[in-house]
């Protein structure tokens, strides 16, 4: 047994996932709850799904096939059956909808954030559990669904404060991607998975560049670590016109760039041959009337052909939203943010379970790369909330007055704790006070109990005025760091305190 | 390949696991918010870990060992390492703990909420992933830090709305229990086992009953499937001098009921060769000295040697939360409502990672039970969220107008839609927004049209008017269900009738 076994155990955890501080949970919190505002006001509803599903259900439509177990972490349950941790918050809801489809009011408007897995390999702002946000439609024929998709992404970005022009939506279908690739010779039942290798193939423009995804559309590429990833196979004409289809220039250069020149007018013109291009062209042009109509300009929501999104279940409009403000990656060239989330039509993922088409579309905020994004920009401020005031222990015999200290200061609401460490070294207890950034120290030593009074130690304006000794200047007149106060009389006095410092802060702020 | 496959998939989920409805989740958001305001009120702060950990990180502590692979949801990685979902939030919290033991400011004193894992047999109410909130110091070595944690419990329950009297935390110390099976003969290092076994099956008191746990600490026990637990082999003598540490009479019921007559002198008498007891008594003596100073009365943290907790981990105190009010049980039983969390010391659990003792306390709530007894006792109230004012689609080519109106009323910051389904046939409209229980109707024909108008159906106050007139009363001077506005004034007007709507509510919970 594992106790007899005196080796001792390495603290550790598996690649690709990472534990959270105060500052990210509480960071990701306030966005949460700023983005499910957004969706509320929309109409939408909250829904939740497990995190385990059957395998069968939750089907294969991940964008990288390349590794085992198609990238879902998977276990067999006790009747045999396979049970998978959910890869997406989509697949999930078409077999909510459809199990409870008899129930369900049409059209079914939800949202829910949610720990997704995918058991790929981790690198750098990459982990196998992360954090997603979605809203989907279910029962809504109509593009008019997708464009206020596309609207309230928009609207997302500019509640969690990203300003309008540092975002923008994109939007493409997939009916324009499906005639282009009929009309190069690759329709049909038989092409669907070479369709969807061209297509995951665009998707990976950004981070390839032009000339990796000509090979990956052509004879295969080797990546750096040596991989081999196999071709489409097309040929010369047929990747030219895919390419121009995206509007990458021929620079050779893997940098960003908003696409350029492709419009819908030029995709009737080159492929008037194609019925599905045309069906395709019909809904981006009613899109852009809608969202024009709402106030949305070009900046904010873009038609833009080069979208491709990678995931396989989307039948139509596919819309994805990018923060085009220039980061630094880790080879460190300046790059666009890129994109913090997407999604689309997938009229066909109820039907899987239903027989009959249930349209439905939708997208997927990916939470914890949004916050890399908002950390960047300064708009994430945690600073409201503050470390508790210390109430220290001086005498290990009379535990129960520093007990009734701290109980008096929660009642008041303030928050406060007791000193919980091994209290016999006095020091250890302010260093923790200081550390943890607490803004008082509550002491009462032996002469202060038989006076009946209690000592109150400003730890901010301590720091303060030893900062300004070191400094030699003086930018106010200043408190007295530390105060004597009858017992009766601490709640009062600490709360006048608190409130000083939190004018202090709010001066500095303005300054 | 799947799509290939005409055949119906079957929508539905592997067992112990549901999907949450808008009413839970906002009902739970609300649990943890209000749970969260207390910890941070003494001074906790969110810290989290993954869902996933190393298995001989986590350590097999759970009570129920019965099942293959522990009850723990477990698989290979790439690198041939075994990982495991979390089953509870304190082992990781350890390994998260001693992974950083040079950063951590001790004592560190953190809370988190989390979904755990086990794959255990589902049953009425007991479900493989589940919700626990939990707060631990870490680095605490003192009894006051144990004493903290009881009256963090006591004012978690009473933030949730539950009334003085309807709940108890029950607080007993492990060294009590030691020094007890010491002294009956299960001391020692060959003993670990035993020991544990008989913990669980006191543990079992309250769905077992007397007679059942009798037969556990005895030959062992069939259950009414026909499973069989093997005994720990204890003759009549021990067994009777174990079932009376519980305070639980031979009446062969299974009801529950509050231990009486045992108290800690009674301890100190029966067992006073044993320095166990007598270490654990004092530091009970300790707790309620410290409660008592901080006025948590008898009746809200109650001194009780039959808590017993069936975690292997514990060290010192332990400590239940126990709701006091009757409910009926699924075998129409009225019984207390029973445990919704506890905890207690692990002083063990980050030394296997560290080799030096690192003294810790904590506990957890399970946030689903207690859902349901907050349910049970009407303290869930979710109908502060109105469903949003549906905005209908009468003729198809102006969805334009429709998207502009909606997009008005959000903007003034009203919860508002689009009608999202096929819009030709109207009555669907108006049956989506009834079931919804939408407030209002903004409807735009082609007559409206041309005389710029708007018409507003007040769908609460059309429902009110046709159940008085069926129920041949009336009870206030009603409004007009429908009224005509010109396109300028759409905000204006909504604004007004939602307020009237708010104002009806507000006079019909105060009738």
């Amino acid at each position: 047994m594992a106790k007899n076994k005196k080796q001792k155990l390495k603290a550790r955890l598996p690649r690709g996932f990472t534990d959270r501080n105060a500052d990210d949970i509480r960071a990701t919190d306030k966005m949460i709850a700023a983005i499910g505002k957004v969706y509320e006001k929309y109409g939408f509803d909250p829904v939740e799904t497990p995190m385990f599903e059957y395998t069968d259900c939750l089907g294969k439509f991940l964008p990288d096939a390349d590794r085992p177990n198609e990238g879902v972490f998977s276990m067999v349950d006790d009747d045999e059956q396979w049970m998978s941790l959910r890869y997406d918050l989509t697949a999930p809801l078409a077999r909510h909808v459809a199990q409870n489809f008899n129930e369900i009011q049409m059209p079914h408007r939800t949202y829910r954030s949610g720990w997704v897995f995918r058991d790929e390999k981790p690198g750098p702002g990459r982990f196998r559990q992360f954090l997603q946000m979605d809203a989907d439609s279910v029962g809504a024929p109509g593009v008019q669904a997708d464009a206020e998709m596309c609207m309230m992404m928009a609207d997302t970005m500019e509640a969690l404060g990203i300003p309008r022009g540092d975002y923008v939506v994109r939007v493409n279908n997939r009916k324009v991607l499906d005639g282009v690739m009929e009309a190069i010779g690759l329709g049909g039942e038989e092409n669907v998975s070479r369709r969807l290798d061209v297509m995951r193939a665009i998707d990976k423009l950004d981070r390839l560049g032009v000339d990796g995804v000509r090979e990956l559309l052509g004879c295969g590429r080797k990546d750096e670590s040596g991989d081999y990833t196999k071709g489409v196979g097309l040929d010369e004409a047929q990747i030219v016109r895919i390419l121009n289809l995206t509007g990458w220039k021929e620079s050779g250069s893997g940098a960003l760039g908003i696409a350029g020149g492709i419009t819908i007018d030029n995709l009737r013109r080159d492929f008037h041959d194609s019925s599905l291009v045309n069906d395709g062209c019909n809904e981006l042009d009613r899109i852009w009337t809608l969202k024009e109509a709402a106030g949305y300009e070009d900046t904010r929501i873009l038609i833009d052909p080069s979208v491709v999104r990678g995931l396989e279940y989307y039948t139509g409009p596919v819309y994805e939203v990018e923060l085009t403000f220039p980061v630094t990656n880790e080879k460190g060239q300046e790059v666009v943010f890129g994109s913090v989330g997407g999604g689309g039509r997938y009229d066909g993922l109820v039907k899987r379970f239903t027989g009959q088409p249930v349209p439905a579309t939708g997208f997927s905020i990916g939470v914890s790369r949004l916050m890399t994004a908002l950390k960047n920009l300064g708009k994430l401020d945690t600073s409201d909330i503050q470390a508790p005031v210390l109430v220290t222990v001086m005498d290990g015999n009379e535990m129960e007055r520093y007990q009734m200290m701290v109980q008096e200061l929660r009642n008041a609401g303030i928050r406060a704790e007791m000193y919980q460490g091994n209290w016999k070294k006095f020091g250890n207890q302010l260093k923790y006070a200081d550390r943890r950034g607490c803004p008082l120290a509550i002491i009462q030593g032996e002469d202060e109990r038989d006076a009946g009074e209690i000592q109150i130690k400003d730890l901010i304006e301590g720091k303060r005025l030893s900062q300004e000794i070191e400094d030699n200047v003086t930018w106010r007149e200043s408190r007295p760091a530390q105060v004597s106060v009858k017992e009766g009389d601490l709640v009062e006095e600490v709360i006048k305190l608190l409130d000083q410092q939190a004018d202090d802060r709010s001066k500095e702020a303005a300054n």
